[in-house]
């Protein structure tokens, strides 16, 4: 198994990962959100790029959540922030997801050809990597990064992935420079995820709009054993529905 | 100041560095061979891309170096590998140096607006950090890199131009999240460059061209005090020379 990490848009949306499992990484704050959502019971994340095509795709049975600038966007039922997204809020119903960043390496990464395409943030690290080794493919983890920069929170969670993966397989793993780059950064703030956070430019940026309480959920490694896997919708185009892991437990 | 570091062709290539000094950086090889022949008192380094330009430019007094695939091209002076650079190879000499990553990075940040233009590697970091802080503007690290990829070398020194900065300029230095990235990877492999190179793909790939000799000059820490300087050639196009620092030896 090789391991890559490609660490901002400008390298996954000229990528081409036929044959490869993808591991979309947008800790602040996709992938989180993503996650409550479906072990909240959502029964599927619609990820959209567009604020326009997510109006569209409401209706009864169907939330819509996202934020354009971190805040949420006008008319929506949801923000971006994870705590948002409960059992009350959005048990049993889809919903349609827009976010800045996270949204658009979900896209990329099932563009570029990855199969499968999961999720992965701090809160399911974990869960994540024992998905993404037991595809049997090499794996290539996507940093969406922030408004097309490098972003330190995700670089460190996939360097997490790159971590576990490389625990999992033992001598069976090559890990390209990235991917070594990503564990030391990964090794060098595992112990002070929240600080790591709020010292990051995106982190810093949802503290000014008053957003902080989202860092420490963000931070909470493992908290959640779900993992979203991008699949086909019968209705058209791709949800992102809980990975089925015979006898474990999903939530 | 700001200081920020893009890690791969990718990310430069499309950048906008108006009113601001870049660093380009190709550990292996060609910023380490470009201070070595502008310190064997080359009278000037010309970067091309193309086989065929450099080619184009031989003539009387001038010599011809670079590579591709890691090796020599045919009819070339001489190759890529710093050792090969010496006051009597060089000495008094033009050179045009056609590498596969490094002289891409120098022509993407010039046509990207950066100014000045710097070349650093372990061998002269110490003398960089004191030019790009001396520019008083932003400061962009470029990272070359390995065929598009990103390569550890180049980011671990990058991130000792961060630190370095940081350092001189204190609290009046902002690092965006790739700088302290950059300064981490640097600071967990500053006390083992040789075995840091040797690890990394472009590293392995030298060895195994048995060019593994080149790595330990590579890693050398400010072994020398010349810092290359994208110039205006009176001849049209532009040229690497020692950068003028006044009162300060330059070799």
């Amino acid at each position: 198994m090789r391991i890559d990490v490609l660490f901002t848009p400008a390298e996954f949306e000229s990528a081409r990962l036929e044959g490869a499992a993808a591991v979309v990484i947008d800790v602040l704050r996709a992938s989180t959100t993503i996650v409550e959502a479906l072990a909240a019971g959502a029964s599927a994340v619609v990820p959209v790029v567009g604020v326009e095509e997510a109006r569209a795709l409401a209706g009864p049975g169907t939330l819509v959540g996202g934020e354009r600038g971190g805040l949420r966007c006008e008319g929506f039922d949801l923000g971006n922030s994870p705590g948002e997204y409960t059992a009350e809020s959005v048990g049993g119903r889809r919903v349609v997801l827009c976010t800045s960043n996270g949204t658009r390496a979900i896209a990329a990464a099932a563009g570029a050809g990855a199969s499968p395409v999961l999720v992965a943030g701090f809160v399911n690290l974990k869960a994540a990597v024992r998905a993404a080794g037991a595809a049997g493919r090499d794996v290539v983890a996507i940093c969406a990064g922030c408004e097309g920069a490098f972003s330190l929170e995700d670089a460190a969670c996939a360097g997490g992935v790159v971590a576990g993966l490389a625990y999992r397989q033992g001598p069976l793993a090559t890990r390209s420079d990235a991917a070594v780059a990503a564990e030391t950064l990964f090794r060098a703030n595992r112990e002070q995820l929240v600080r790591l956070l709020g010292h990051t430019a995106h982190g810093r940026r949802l503290v000014a709009l008053g957003l902080g309480d989202d860092l420490a959920v963000c931070a909470e490694l493992n908290r959640r054993a779900v993992v979203p896997r991008l699949a086909a919708d019968p209705g058209g185009g791709r949800v992102l529905v809980p990975l089925s892991a015979p006898g474990e437990p999903e939530r």
